[in-house]
């Protein structure tokens, strides 16, 4: 599926207006810790919170020139969180380039993380320069303070299950509603919060964001088993070596035979797996059927998410549009 | 030295109150993520920082009852540092007990350092729930943003130190101002803060929490190097064993003739070196005369910290006799 000219456009002056505030904030000595911080975000990235943020905040009336102090802090965190991950799971690449750690080693790259962490409060804190309440200024810091609290708590869901034997869909979806749809609930709702939205289309946000969010993960997931590694930025199949319990890997292990279980599991979880029995296990878990469930499965959260989204009452229903344009999309991307 | 009884019986107040405000924000699931995180808390520590926060409070006639969660704030972010430091630093005790990521492992230990940065602006935002004004609240949001972020610069610097051939004293400072002595400014400055002190207040407090602070720093570079190892709670001369360029060891390097040179540099950053090794290069340095040196440099600061403490006007005189007695003790204690 492709983006409307509309939107591709917006989305490349939020992009671009988010990396200068970003680079602004994240700039300062030791040299190496600064470059070390800012290598992932020069590298790119789809900017996809940022673009959140900014539109729930449009659809309220807050310009970009404003709302995207918000948005940068978001993707500051963001990438925070990604070079914490990338060590805990020992990636080498991600976005086309080596992680943060492979360059600068293990201990700069925690407190690269470290500081992105605190810039992102940062980056919020610039939204009280514009004149915004102080009382809106708190309750997007009550915001982003809870998804760092429950991102913490859903990576370390993550890391366990991949030692666990039996992890429930229930508990994945649990699993990823804190990995990943916590941070994209919590930047529609800065985004919206900045802007003076009611509490009522507080609520209905919470809920677009959330099930966006984890169809968003679900589609990761299948993107790490089927896409094309060029576009992907990051070897294929890392999910698997690193045994992380993906909606595919548990339907498929839930109907296996005992033969098919065999070569899920030689792979599963297994550092020293070549590509071949990696590939092999792939293949398997899309001949039982898992993608077609985890299609269907996200279909199901981004139809409920959108279904929320039309029933808010904001100013500019033209944000809207792009929101929902945006959802559609990034839950049916194939990169 | 010996804590008055006054001091003594106010720190145990302002010990429990913080330990409970704690143990009540870091409770929640995956449990293993919980138990991690306040693995560290539960082994005790001085919280130091709690009450240089609750006397700067008190100054200016906030109870304990409210700043007590600012002193959470502080003392959570504190244990925040420690687990990730202990990561990078390899080191292996911390308090009497195994450290984080002896315990849980790596990635475990990383997300919950991550948990408690979150949990400290969750502390820290409590405030507002006892009618402090949004303004007040914001500032030390501010406040403990800005110290995170020099925490980071700092502890960047101190390891990119270690592989460094000369650094110089004044380059220490610079960076055990960032890593140690930003967060006793920060103590003393959310605590005032939070009590509505007058800005030209804040000033002189701030001078008086950073002189102390690396006075703090380099009372415990000295005690790495010469304290009981029982009360240190971890091994003595890891420091050493780390190649960090305390003040201790640059004086020393500085002054050293080349046997002696040898004899230090054999140990320093030698991860293989013996505890016979070590005992030569730490004799060597304090015959260097080099506890003499790092005593009068400490003493020097803890007596500009004192005098700015003396020109505030706070409204408790009393508390502020208790924070004079405190900042002697610190920066002499013998543990």
């Amino acid at each position: 599926m492709e983006l409307s000219e509309n939107i591709v456009n917006f989305a490349g002056i939020v992009s671009s207006i988010t990396h200068r505030r970003i680079m602004e904030l994240v700039s300062g000595e030791p040299i190496e810790l600064y470059s070390a911080s800012t290598h992932l975000i020069k590298a790119g990235g789809k900017r996809l919170r940022p673009l959140l943020v900014v539109l729930s905040s449009k659809m309220y009336g807050l310009s970009p020139e404003i709302s995207s102090w918000a948005a940068a802090a978001v993707e500051i965190f963001h990438n925070f969180t990604l070079i914490h991950d990338d060590i805990m799971d020992r990636d080498e690449f991600r976005r086309g380039v080596p992680t943060v750690h492979k360059v600068w080693g293990e201990a700069l790259a925690i407190v690269a993380g470290d500081l992105l962490f605190a810039k992102s409060y940062e980056a919020l804190l610039r939204l009280a320069d514009y004149g915004l309440s102080y009382e809106r200024v708190i309750s997007a810091v009550r915001e982003l303070t809870w998804a760092a609290a429950t991102v913490a708590e859903g990576q370390a869901m993550d890391l366990l299950f991949a030692s666990r034997d039996r992890v429930s869909v229930a508990e994945y979806i649990e699993m990823v509603s804190k990995k990943t749809a916590a941070l994209f609930k919590s930047s529609v709702l800065i985004g919206a919060i900045a802007a003076g939205a009611q509490d009522e289309d507080l609520v209905k946000l919470k809920e677009f964001a959330v099930n966006i969010g984890i169809a968003f993960q679900i589609r990761d997931d299948e993107l790490g088993l089927v896409a094309d590694e060029r576009v992907l930025g990051k070897p294929k199949y890392s999910d698997l070596r690193e045994g992380k319990k993906t909606v595919l890997v548990l339907y498929a292990l839930e109907r296996a035979s005992e033969n098919q279980r065999k070569t899920i599991l030689n792979s599963l979880g297994k550092p020293g797996a070549t590509r071949e029995e990696l590939e092999r296990a792939a293949n398997t878990i899309v001949e039982l059927g898992a993608l077609e469930f985890s299609n269907s499965l996200a279909e199901d959260y981004v139809r409920k998410g959108i279904d929320s989204l039309y029933s808010t009452n904001p100013s500019d229903v033209e944000a809207r549009e792009m929101l929902k344009e945006l959802a559609y999309y990034v839950t049916r991307r194939s990169y």
